[in-house]
């Protein structure tokens, strides 16, 4: 294992399995992720922080495996209770689950951050990767319908099925968040800066709207970001709905111009291969790699083709 | 099924299974129960309130039989979990009954009062008896400990195993809480007033201590109690050890003497009628009865035997 200093910028499912393959090629002690927190919205009285969760749940090997969300073996009991109280439950939280979002939402009652409990809450899953998330302050990801109404993107994705009518991605809220202490000093001191496969605009774009994070990314202009597109469309995830609300075409070479103004490089997947050309000429590194993470070895595979194509562009 | 408006004052367990004895024999619509709150507190930033739910899950057919509390058939999953974050797991709280607690606490946190919110949750479980928490106010009550500390009441009962090292019952913050809308109210337009098998210090104690209940209680003078006794010990709880520190002798007479101010009469078991002639020398009628209600039956038979004394004492 290297000891390099790595930061990678990570949403949810995607971010997750890629980083559980980043701590079998680096380690793990020497990885911090700035975790999008747009997601973020409460449910029942509790904060849920989905995309941490499902971070920390997957890197301590107990994430339910059918969803890539939640706690493998969960259960509903609660859930199905609440029905008897209102029919707000379309929020999958299952049993165990509710247990971080209990203690998590006392602590930020009793006055913590989300940075001290999201410490505590990785701390007690045993993780020694650093999670941090982007902003310790309210950064809700606000979405404009077709018909004009806003919503929040657990109600657009998970309510009400992410359908194709998002006319307007508002990250206003992101924009006048500060970063949670260390993000900043993070991006400025790592080694290697990796963007996951996530959605790029409503998980790393929301991170690049919290205040002064794009200025840092792009002073280093160093990122080596993985494309979340196979065959031009997304694994999981409604980013083929989104990137159009936001100007950009659904593909690799749609996104890397996205990432351009931060990137050095990007990895995509070998069924992209047709692209590679075409984002080379935009002044991007290009490899292509198997994508699809089905396991851990897929996973640690595609990492180590991230961590070698940043190194390479670093002349390391 | 009389019509009589019923009022009665209840405690947790020992109330619970003589209402549902009562609302066998007089319509539910037409009983109101005012309820001890004393023993309200928070976990994990929930409002939990064990006397009302033990009430609410009880007269709704869903109460635990083997213990009396919680909800039958329920699990652990959330507890059990939240015990990596945190060691103050001591108090059960099942997966299906935190739903109870996590609607109430947003609702509460919304601005919605116990009152009401307790309406909510008993038609939410199909009851037509009305519960009424005593007061919509804090009003824990504290038990101060041989060696001087204080604790509250589930800390003693629950945590510690009610050890008999009780020097001072604290009802003050009872005494500052103004009572619930509807409580005096429902004193005054009673036509029956019961006073449940409960605790007579920590649970009706607590409901007399509200502001302005006892005058309430005093003015009318004709409740008939329920004495918890039986054969001079308690069915449930520590109301032996508590007794003595409110300066009680520890038998139904000892009870007889502390509601004497609003009491009537008093029924006691058939294994203290030995007490009969004693309670009666102070001025309270006398019945004995069978009062361990192992089923609906004798439960039923129990809340028969309180309201014909107190027909009887209302000349009715």
């Amino acid at each position: 294992m290297s000891e390099r200093r790595i930061v990678a910028l990570a949403g949810g499912v995607g971010a997750a399995r890629f980083l559980s393959g980043l701590v079998q090629v680096a380690a793990p002690s020497e990885i911090t992720v700035i975790v999008n927190t747009g997601d973020d919205r409460d449910f029942f009285g509790l904060r849920v922080c989905p995309d941490l969760d499902i971070l920390t749940y997957t890197l301590a090997g107990r994430i339910r495996a059918d969803t890539g969300w939640g706690l493998e073996g969960d259960t509903f009991a609660c859930l199905e209770q609440l029905r008897r109280f209102r029919d707000d439950t379309w929020f999958q939280l299952g049993d165990r689950d509710l247990a971080t979002h209990l203690h998590r939402s006392e602590r930020l009652r009793q006055g913590a951050t989300l940075s001290e409990v999201t410490r505590e809450i990785t701390l007690a899953f045993g993780l020694e990767i650093e999670l941090l998330p982007m902003s310790d302050e309210p950064a809700a990801t606000m979405l404009v319908r077709s018909g004009g109404e806003r919503c929040d993107f657990e109600e657009y994705l998970v309510r009400d099925g992410a359908p194709d009518d998002i006319r307007e991605i508002d990250l206003s809220a992101a924009r006048s968040a500060r970063p949670a202490p260390g993000v900043l000093e993070a991006i400025a001191g790592a080694e290697r800066l990796l963007v996951c496969p996530s959605n790029p605009v409503v998980s790393i774009g929301t991170i690049r709207a919290v205040a002064g994070v794009e200025e840092q990314l792009r002073a280093r202009g160093d990122a080596v970001a993985v494309s979340p597109l196979i065959g031009g469309a997304p694994v999981k995830g409604p980013v083929d709905r989104l990137l159009p609300a936001f100007g950009v075409e659904v593909s690799s070479t749609g996104i890397a111009e996205l990432y351009l103004p931060i990137a050095v490089g990007m990895l995509i997947d070998e069924a992209d291969r047709d692209e590679a050309a075409g984002i080379e000429a935009l002044g991007l590194r290009v490899r292509t790699a198997v994508s699809l993470m089905r396991t851990p070895e897929i996973a640690a595979t595609l990492a180590r083709a991230a961590l070698e194509l940043a190194d390479e562009a670093a002349g390391a």
